[in-house]
């Protein structure tokens, strides 16, 4: 047998089991309450809708929907979204849109071409693990930008572009109900990161998956809208049809595409055909638009129970974010507070959650991240009195 | 707009859209006959068992195949895969078994697991242009063995192992049916080959998705089954089902399976859960056996077809493989034909092929690719007849 740890290439030495994946696996007892994964509620699948319209495709276009399709993806399914972003002020047409499989691969093709071996990325802190994880598997460095209440902190962004070493290769943003802090960027940062971008030619990374789950207030424009040529947007089916068709898009400048399709050939040849067109259909008949108030109405209802249980059950030291959409509330708890290894007491009560340390590249443990998505309702108040439990054993006396 | 080419990596600087791409478009006009793709006989898909199995899939377990799915994918499809592997004499469970989208994914999580760099991979000559492709991506050097009628030359391989500066991180192989060759590994070959590789401790890649598509001549067992511990072997259903699923899978030592997990993980999270329970209902209920001879009838009787028109209208200067199975002839032309520069005449009898030169580092362009599984029988015949009038308007007199 060869020694097989000998022979992998530094990028996959370097790459780890993620300790929260060792312990995602714990949450898997049925008794267990997770605020732990990033899941979609399974009622918020159209089950109905994909039923008939898998039906519909493979009478309709069996063909299509089961040969190879193009790299770039089912051609129709690209001019509908190309035609939504117009529609959102974005001048696209269908040679800036890839479809991808899910918004990981997309990350990781963004990654692939753009990353060599210590090349630097701007992150927000907390930032999204899976784009984390991505950019380390092609050897980024990374310099963190502290996230507030209405976006990135803009003076230290400037302040670190002024004097990086050097230049990020991107800046990696979640501008909407951010994952994992549900918080979100307000026009005029957005505007402002937009400006930036001209200004010091930034190319930023906009993942948007959760926009379109808006529980209250309005709905605000991409920063992709503001600084087009320097955006790259991705979004994803994921969170608004079924994370298990693995679809999701890029709309970047054409020369980025061009570049994106001779990667992803080299990748795997193209996405699904047959949940493309699905997708497509779905799209077409506006049966995923129709769906969506009904998604976000479970959602911001499982919010609320939360919300009002946090009131109840946490103690006064401890704070959160209150989501305008999307699935996550951030918890901050005080300093003294390890939530890593206060995750052991949590497990013995039958509850999970996310610590803060995976979201930063250094510290955090004070944090930790609350999904509201997934769980029955009854659950989640159940949950949270347990945690409230469990953080107030942890608390020193004053 | 920022200067794009300037900020790729390095390792996407350097591949470029592949001609053979920009040649395939030039294959869509509906008057083409086109030899060249490496496309599955639509007719081949078991349109009407998809149909009622996604049906039910939907009805049954409609939240498993709409949810994300664990990295490793579906374990009753991982289950099936490892059993299936004991009944050909490999010991297997699924714990050595990892779902990909594709066998395009396979190979390049392989070559982004293992290749630093100007590594160095040892490659059939002629080779399977998506193994290089995903090679390339990962700055590999290769090391090409000829390949003969019944496998690599194996003196070459000896004498390369022995003398090369740097020991290959594996040697890729496609030993049945072989793509671009058609030709087939013989039994005794297999077995030096998995001596040697226990010899050299030599990781091979053995990338087997035409096996089941045997027209004559009987089953030969897989390098895996005599060298398992040094044997990662890739097998896909885009040939027996659907391309346009995206399911394959690797079965693999455990340690080398549990790394490609972890960067599998950071690449698409998981593959299609939709797709992945379709296949496995099919598989499990016998529909893709019933219906790979049937698969396989219609394929033998297009090499049939293709072989007897060969014979008919290609010049005796002319000679190709007979392959007992699978998708592909491998055609030899005498030395002074180009059969990229050809390629434009033929373009002008709407007739084409892959030139040579696709599948070797240096050099092969007195030799093309005829896919024979995707056409329509008549234009078969028509299209070789046109084929065989291009060739020899390009015969020097003698």
């Amino acid at each position: 047998m060869p020694e097989w740890e000998k022979l992998y290439a530094k990028r996959a030495t370097d790459i780890k089991a993620s300790d929260i994946r060792e312990l995602l696996k714990l949450t898997k007892r049925s008794e267990m309450i997770s605020f732990a994964g990033g899941l979609p509620n399974p009622a918020s699948f159209p089950v109905e809708d994909i039923f008939r319209i898998s039906q519909s495709v493979l009478l309709n276009d069996a063909n299509g929907a089961l040969q190879y399709s193009t790299t770039e993806g089912y051609d129709e399914l690209r001019k509908f979204l190309a035609a939504r972003e117009r529609s959102v002020g974005v001048i696209a047409n269908e040679d800036n849109i890839l479809i991808t499989s899910g918004s990981q691969q997309a990350l990781e093709m963004i990654a692939k071409t753009f990353l060599n071996p210590g090349d630097t990325v701007f992150l927000e802190e907390p930032g999204y693990l899976g784009g984390i994880s991505a950019f380390k598997l092609f050897q980024a460095n990374f310099e963190t930008i502290p996230l507030e209440e209405d976006g990135l902190n803009i003076n230290i962004l400037r302040k670190k572009l002024e004097t990086a070493k050097n230049k990020p290769k991107f800046l990696y943003t979640v501008p909407t109900f951010q994952n994992p802090s549900g918080i979100t960027y307000s026009l005029e940062k957005r505007k402002e990161l937009a400006k930036i971008a001209k200004e010091y030619d930034l190319t930023i990374i906009e993942d948007n998956p959760y926009a379109k789950l808006r529980f209250v207030g309005k709905h605000i424009r991409s920063i992709k809208a503001f600084a087009p040529d320097h955006t790259i947007y991705l979004s994803t089916f994921s969170k608004i049809l079924a994370p298990g068709f693995r679809m999701a898009w890029i709309c970047a400048p054409k020369d980025v595409i061009r570049k994106l399709v001779i990667v992803k050939q080299a990748t795997d040849l193209c996405s699904n055909s047959f949940t493309q067109r699905i997708t497509y259909e779905l799209l077409r008949r506006g049966l995923i638009d129709r769906h969506i108030p009904w998604i976000a109405a479970m959602y911001k209802e499982k919010r609320d129970i939360m919300l009002k249980a946090m009131e109840e059950h946490f103690p006064p030291e401890v704070t959160w974010t209150k989501p305008e959409g999307g699935m996550f509330i951030w918890v901050t708890l005080p300093e003294y507070i390890n939530t890593k290894e206060m995750f052991t007491e949590a497990l013995k009560e039958d509850v999970a959650y996310v610590h803060g340390g995976a979201f930063y590249i250094n510290g955090g443990f004070n944090h930790m991240r609350l999904n509201f998505s997934y769980c029955d309702n009854e659950k989640i108040t159940k949950g949270i009195k347990k945690l409230g439990k469990v953080i107030k054993a942890h608390l020193r006396d004053q």
